[in-house]
């Protein structure tokens, strides 16, 4: 029985899918106008295992992630320029040209990371007719409004359940947060669901409230209504969301909507970097570029996942570098079974059953990933000390460790073996010893019948060893 | 200078782009409701290479490439399914869902073909605002009526260039081409820019003409004047694209913009399968999966790239394995100029440098690659024949070798160990043999010599074979 720990209630509670056998998830993606980080490697990391693990127990899922590829403003808030718009400038190309370029970095990034693809990613600027209408509801029920600027607010005043995922009230808002205070809000709570195009912007479309663009917020909600319908079974993204971000999907889902938005919330933590908070202006910001650079991806993926993802998560290179080193014994212990099975893995009974039961228990509390790897290492000290007549064995253990391949997204097997480049020298190296016993023992119609076999199928690998 | 044959004027003209140092490109992307196949890898491939040699050329291009995810409908015209929603019950999944899986499947398989990705890769439901606009223009301008079923067409009769790309004029349309006689169409040249959404109908939007989706050709037009401007410098896509696509592209834009469309219009040529046409119905189809099961992705570009764009080419296993065959002769020459320059090229000088030219002034003369190709076959000659010394002048065709890379996309790097699989099947039934004929003679020691040595390696293929 899953259990999963729901920000709205702040407790782990069973998961039940509005549809049986059936999920809807959405995690809010990257805004796409800077290189993939570290903060994407983890976030995206967290969700892939929660998506793979939900196919794991048979649930069929899709999967929607957005591309912010507008309306995200460099104050973060409601005002500054679009961080997209922003960086067009500085590369001197076309905002769609940035908008795309970082959303194949991206994805290029979370590929090396075992990270599967959603199964719809959706673009902001795919949806602006269901933005502009979805606005236009809010303003008809009431909770928007529109200024004289042509700016839409949503009046947050008037939307009494405003708080109930972040526990923020009004007051606690204005003290504890800084808010932007446009000339035009009615209240400095409120936010923009839709934003004047000044003249020089570049993106923008008409709009019943003159050319303009989405503010930040909005494009989930419409995302979401439109891909998993008015209330679904999971939303994650990172903690940091929760306010203002998640708390303004609610307030806006519910207006348009009337009814419940989400049923799970789910937040992962942040990391940090030897300790303080990741950032471009504190010189400790790395990218994925950087990090691949030095370290295998799966050994970064490892090392993430030895985290809860609901656990801050503080990363250093000697931290990745041990994670990674283990996971070399994990690859061993792998590489072990397969020699000794052939490659043929079974059914898990006894002692392998049990570790594959643990996993999944740990899995089932609200995905466990450090438990579960906990019990990987178990694994790989029973491989260690596996005999070799203990084939049977072996094959049940291969079996747990290709279900843990599948679940945490984890690749034991080497690179090495996928190009068959080392078999091959394997077999030339097998048919040259054979060729020089067998002109020892004087066959040498075998001998040459080897010679002109390897001279008819091309190969000319090696031919004097031959 | 750079010549490009222009399909408007069916002759090879000097290349002047509109803004000096700038190029704007569009080309037909794919329809995403099936596995990219040899036609895409083929289409993309030659204007890769387009691409690449405009950028070597100096220009800055910003290269637009649509995916069709809305309005193809199984016709190929103004009738049947869409082929997206026709996929999506099939797979039982939301037509979203299948846009997005055969996006990705399709860019996974051009990047293996080392096709660099577009500035801007654009979604035709992303620009629903924009298609709605344009009909509109086209509808005030007096050349598109909507009717009582709520659909919109563009009267083709009152274009008076109608027939400028293809030639054709609207009588030899009528008798020469299939035309859909939609019920409410005033003429059956008639296509549609908007088409009403059927109850059941699931990609669709609000317009003024009530729920409907776009006609699949204003996607383009709608695109090209967004990312490129009204008038742009060159639309490319396959000559089977010619009529009626890009002829209906040029008589919207024009028709809305009041000017011309586009500058140089590009078509690559068809392919044939062992000497017919390749479709699904005909039972050779092949997609880039099978082909890159069976060969390197590196050999079939190469293979491509043997052709013209301009010439239809036709597909045989034996011509890719010829083809292959001799790129890994080119890589080798690769290979030998690394060792003995230990990696340091030289800018060319001599013979190299007036090889450099000669592939210069081909891909000069409307991208001639097979022209090209056959320098480059002329420098691994020479690089053959070159002596241990002579490594300055092995410097000077790296160098070129290198530029070549770039131009025409190979990798003359080896990955050759990972294209092995055939050679270790083929060692394998080697040693099988040998096996069996070392039973028949009885010789149980060298038999069981190879069974232990084949264990010890770990391989297990075809262990009963053996």
């Amino acid at each position: 029985m899953l259990k999963i720990y729901n920000s709205f209630t702040k407790q782990k509670e069973v998961f039940r899918p509005i549809v049986e056998g059936k999920v809807g998830m959405y995690v809010c993606g990257p805004t796409v106008y800077g290189p993939p980080h570290l903060g994407h490697a983890r976030t995206y990391t967290n969700f892939d295992v929660i998506y793979r693990y939900l196919m794991y127990k048979g649930y069929k899922v899709k999967y929607v992630q957005n591309i912010t590829d507008v309306g995200h403003l460099v104050g973060d808030g409601d005002d500054g320029e679009d961080k997209i718009q922003k960086q067009a400038k500085k590369e001197d190309i076309d905002p769609y040209e940035i908008a795309y370029k970082y959303e194949t970095l991206y994805f290029d990034a979370m590929g090396k990371l075992n990270i599967l693809k959603p199964s719809i990613s959706a673009r902001a600027t795919g949806v602006i007719p269901e933005i502009i209408e979805m606005v236009q509801t809010i303003i008809d029920k009431g909770y928007g409004y529109v200024t004289k600027a042509g700016n839409v607010y949503f009046s947050v005043r008037k939307f009494k359940n405003y708080g109930q995922l972040s526990r923020r009230t009004l007051d606690n808002n204005l003290s504890g947060e800084r808010i932007t205070v446009a000339d035009d809000k009615e209240a400095p709570e409120d936010f923009a669901l839709w934003k004047r195009a000044e003249k020089n912007h570049l993106m923008k479309w008409n709009s019943p409230w003159g050319e303009g663009y989405p503010g930040w917020h909005i494009e989930c909600s419409t995302l979401t209504k439109k891909f998993l319908g008015k209330t679904f079974d999971i939303h994650g993204g990172g903690i940091d969301n929760i306010f203002p971000h998640h708390e303004c999907e609610c307030a806006q889902s519910e207006v348009a909507n009337g009814q419940k938005f989400v049923n799970y919330f789910v937040h992962n933590n942040l990391l940090t970097v030897n300790g303080t908070k990741m950032g471009k202006s504190l010189g400790n910001f790395i990218t994925c570029e950087e990090l691949f650079n030095e370290f295998d991806p799966m050994g970064v993926r490892y090392f993430i996942l030895q985290f809860s993802y609901r656990s801050p998560m503080d990363f250093t290179k000697k931290a990745i570098a041990d994670a990674s080193a283990q996971f070399e014994k994990i690859k061993d212990a792998y590489k072990k079974l397969e020699n000794m099975t052939h490659g043929a893995s079974d059914k898990p009974t006894g002692e392998a059953e049990d570790i594959l039961k643990r996993i999944t228990e740990a899995m089932d509390d609200d995905f466990n990933t450090p438990l579960a790897i906990a019990e990987l290492l178990r694994l790989v000290k029973i491989v260690g000390s596996l005999g070799e007549g203990e084939v049977e064995k072996a094959k049940g253990l291969l079996g747990v460790m290709q279900k843990v391949e599948f679940i945490l997204g984890l690749k034991f097997e080497g690179e090495e073996k996928r190009s068959s480049g080392e078999n091959e020298e394997k077999l030339m190296d097998i048919i040259a010893e054979v060729r020089s016993k067998l002109r020892q023992e004087k066959n040498y119609a075998l001998s040459d019948f080897i010679r002109d076999k390897l001279q008819e199928s091309g190969i000319t690998v090696k031919d004097k060893k031959v």
